[in-house]
């Protein structure tokens, strides 16, 4: 049995200076993971068992909806990635590199291209569909901005699953068992709360793809929830429906405002809404540093995974150049109409009379109509949805939003992959076909974060007993003392006898001292075994999280703890084998 | 139960072309890897079931000796190596790459550098000693000359771990403790025959180290084995001993041999034994290409490991070029005393009168006297030990050279890591020292390509039990009978439930075409469920290594292979649990 002497791990009282958030900075005092690299770690023996304990709730999953487990290499040759024109489309988040011959090769980031490598000219006639493969592997991002230990890291473990198929309605099939399945990995990780939203597919290519989101402040994912319905998605693929009220037709003028930069300083100083102006965002493609100027409501911002799936280009935000013609502060439409590529949000769509920039220094218009004064345009959906925003399915305006982080995803790829790289199967009618594909993804370690995140004190973290280390850790106050030593060792030794993971903490410190250290281990039941106690006869056997705190007789407290820890352990999906 | 229909690999009757090695062919004909680039495979589901046992047993046996599991990273920082100077000092065998910052990186071939980095600042004192960290993951090696499958890839799974401790006494007693682990490891894995050997500690450092080898043909490292002692070293540790017959002291003489361009030759020219030339080996330093001229007794070779080591550079063998000044074929050390590094075998020692190069087209010098004709040298052991040599052990004329394939080793590090890396921990009484290290590798996947190198006939592998991907194979001959497909699935089941793997072919293929297949799995118990055997009331039993069969009545089958099953687990040291 492990005793707090013997672990590899070194606790540490003060956070560390540049932790972002709470579970990072438990993590890094608690010595789970210790930094090797820009977002690059070593884990602990700590969290080590607890990742193998998440990974054999997934392989439990994956199995049980006859997935079966391969192994894809972390590096592969260029060429491959070729094959699905992936290796010129995705950015500097793919790392490059040449071997001893000068060969191209990278990182595995993801493995579809590997997974139809592996299934072309294995999968070649249809009654061999539909199948699945899965494997748990070392993946590696080039990520700008490394964040939050290990919720955002650079090299990482991922579950990650490919399944085919030789019809939508069986990939849907399929997608919703793996949806069900990823809900139940969730829970029984110890975060039932985890929800699915719909999402935008980005580089993975398909149309339907969901994420699965544990909704709390410091999550970098907006979404969007409904109050009065089950819809729920990612910000990047919320639809925006807005209703105007159009106002009355006006007189296009061109009026002097000096000095009014912002939307605010605009309308105070017109004395009208923001609903009434015509904002621009301006931005450039990332191929030819061209101009897109957004139109949108003036109350309104740009949602730039819309813009950049309706452009099909990568933008980013302009730098305005004094060549370019364009003012900034001051642009409207009008005097750029076939310059530049211009997008009007449907926010503006059936506004009678609009403030908007007049392109030049200080002069805005007023009484601005758009079919009237610039001619007939599209409509085009780019806004971001908003608190009291109507709701896409139930209509109802009942929008609110929320921040999450991704714990995984979900994807309908349809023939991205397999049309690409030339994968086909005899249909029973002896045609040659291109089978479909899913994948379906969850990071190991930011789910290990992730659910430390929302199941911490101040104090250290509070792990689910399902992928906590130890189920038990054993407090012995006053080692020294013959009685406790013994008492202590006794109970572990019965303990792990039945199948019950302990830590013993035995070292000849305070109590206050001993009990820092275990709150930050997390282990959801302690016992505490003291001098005090075995004189009235009893040990103190409590939970983690404050639930539940019992003097037990001596003699009882191994029946009890065992009992205790087997119920907890099969709440939550995960009895003891 | 996973049905052979439904397993997601492809079997061929053709060995393919470019396989060197008989495991490889049946390991690419069962579907049990697919090339994804050079030395870069996918494991199949097959695969890996074999690997993920392999690696269960690693991890019991390492935390039998109170290893405790960690997880370094694929990738790090070139600072870390630097730390240590092998940034510099390994070759391009490492893998380097810059990250999208610029910032240079390398893929990790081995972690003595990241174990160092985890550990230090851990374990400061000296109460925490000894203590050993291991771990599983992904490796990559730029081998130049990838071969045989799995046996010798570029990227590979290993359990690689590294012990810490204060004296000497302590890593060896540990160093014991992880040699008789590596011992239990391979007989588990179903080859008790691996012997360890001493090794030459290469690239790693320090001073005593081991080799586990596989003995076998296609093995490409060379061993020396004594017939008469437990000596036993890979060619390149082993020392060369030498019984030289002094012969009579003649004159140095300068004679003609015209066209006696080989050793052979030349002896038969001057009517002597190859033992009475000192035959010259030319290589260069890696470094600045500068000469070292061996010289050594006719009939032995230069072992270059041990001419690396005692010239402490890197060598190749010599292009001459005609300014060197050097005349192939006719070289002798006289004339370059004083021009290049000479370095004379021990096994020139002693010998009165030898043939050797005069420096001169068609001219060599007989009556040769080393320390007459040209002075005091140092006789080096660079020799390579041949069979029918003296046992450095024993004594006895006794040593044999066998082939085998390293599947594991093992090396005392000493502080070559430690101090380099500035790790210090607090002694007893209160001075700051440095920690010593020992270091334990074994790759996954050549151990599973080695297991069925040395476990398999024309047919196929066969997997010792304890690491099979399946314990039982169900064939159903004429699945399309309803009494056959009946019993067969009862019997899975059955099997199934008292926790037996089963996969079931149950495919309407022909009893050659499914046996075949079968052959390929090389699960070690098969169950042939047949029309005719049900007629007779019985189900035929046998082992895949032909060690067994028998008809067994039906209602009895589940119980036998139960108990067969377990029992040869067991005997493998992998009771069921």
């Amino acid at each position: 049995m492990m005793k707090v002497s013997n672990l590899v791990t070194k606790r540490f009282k003060e956070t560390p200076a540049d932790c972002q958030i709470a579970s990072q900075a438990l993590m890094v005092r608690g010595g789970y993971i210790k930094n090797v690299g820009n977002g690059i770690y070593t884990l602990s023996p700590i969290t080590k068992r607890i990742t193998k304990k998440v990974e054999a709730i997934m392989r439990e999953e994956m199995d049980a909806i006859d997935g079966q487990e391969v192994l894809f290499p972390v590096t592969m040759p260029a060429t491959l990635w070729e094959e699905s024109g992936r290796y010129t489309s995705i950015g500097s988040e793919m790392l490059r590199f040449t071997d001893r011959s000068g060969a191209k090769m990278c990182l595995g980031m993801t493995h579809e291209e590997a997974a139809v490598q592996y299934a072309r000219g294995i999968a070649d006639s249809y009654n061999q569909y539909p199948f699945m493969i899965y494997q748990i592997q070392t993946k590696f991002r080039d990520e700008p901005r490394c964040r939050g230990g290990l919720i955002r890291v650079r090299e990482f473990t991922m579950k990650d699953a490919y399944s085919f198929h030789t019809s939508q309605a069986d990939l849907e099939a399929y997608y919703q068992r793996c949806y069900d399945a990823y809900h139940r990995i969730f829970a029984r990780c110890g975060v039932p709360e985890v929800v699915a939203v719909c999402s935008d597919s980005g580089m993975m290519g398909g149309k339907i793809s969901h994420e699965y989101m544990l909704l709390t402040d410091i999550g970098e994912d907006s979404i969007v929830l409904c109050n009065e319905c089950d819809y729920r998605a990612n910000m990047e693929a919320a639809p925006s429906l807005i209703e105007n009220e159009a106002g009355e037709m006006e007189a296009l003028r061109k009026v002097d405002t000096p000095a009014e930069k912002t939307i605010e300083d605009l309308c105070d100083f017109l004395h009208i809404r923001k609903e009434q102006t015509c904002k621009a965002v301006i931005y450039q493609r990332n191929e030819d540093d061209s101009y897109v100027l957004v139109f949108i409501r003036g109350d309104l911002e740009v949602n730039e995974t819309k813009l950049r799936n309706y452009l099909k280009a990568e933008i980013h935000p302009a730098l305005v150049t004094e060549e370019s013609g364009i003012t900034p502060g001051f642009v409207g439409p009008i005097e750029h109409k076939g310059r530049f590529t211009i997008v009007f949000d449907r926010s503006l769509k059936g506004i009678a009379s609009l403030a908007t920039g007049a392109n030049e220094v200080d002069k805005h218009y007023v009484g601005f109509n758009i079919e009237r004064d610039f001619g007939a345009v599209e409509y085009v959906d780019v806004a971001k949805a908003v608190t009291g925003g109507i709701c896409p399915v139930c209509g109802k305006k009942a929008l609110r939003i929320s921040r999450g982080i991704e714990v995984g995803n979900i994807f309908q790829l349809g023939d991205k992959y397999t049309k690409s790289m030339g994968m086909t199967y005899v249909d029973a009618d002896g045609a040659l076909k291109t089978p479909i594909m899913g994948c379906y993804g969850i990071g190991v370690g930011r789910l290990v974060a992730s659910v430390c995140e929302v199941r911490h004190d101040d104090y250290g973290p509070i792990w689910p007993i399902s992928i906590a280390p130890w189920h038990v850790q054993i407090c012995s106050l006053r080692a020294d003392n013959e009685e406790v030593a013994a008492e202590s060792k006794k109970l572990a030794e019965t303990l792990e006898a039945r199948g019950i993971e302990v830590i013993w903490d035995d070292r000849p410190v305070s109590a206050g001292f001993m009990f820092s250290d275990a709150d930050l281990f997390g282990v959801p039941v302690r016992v505490v075994v003291s001098p005090k106690g075995l004189k009235n006869g009893t040990i103190e056997v409590s939970a983690r999280d404050k639930s539940m705190q019992e003097k037990i007789p001596v003699a009882e407290a191994a029946d009890f703890v065992e009992k205790y820890v087997k119920d907890q352990l099969a709440a939550l999906g995960c009895p003891m084998k």
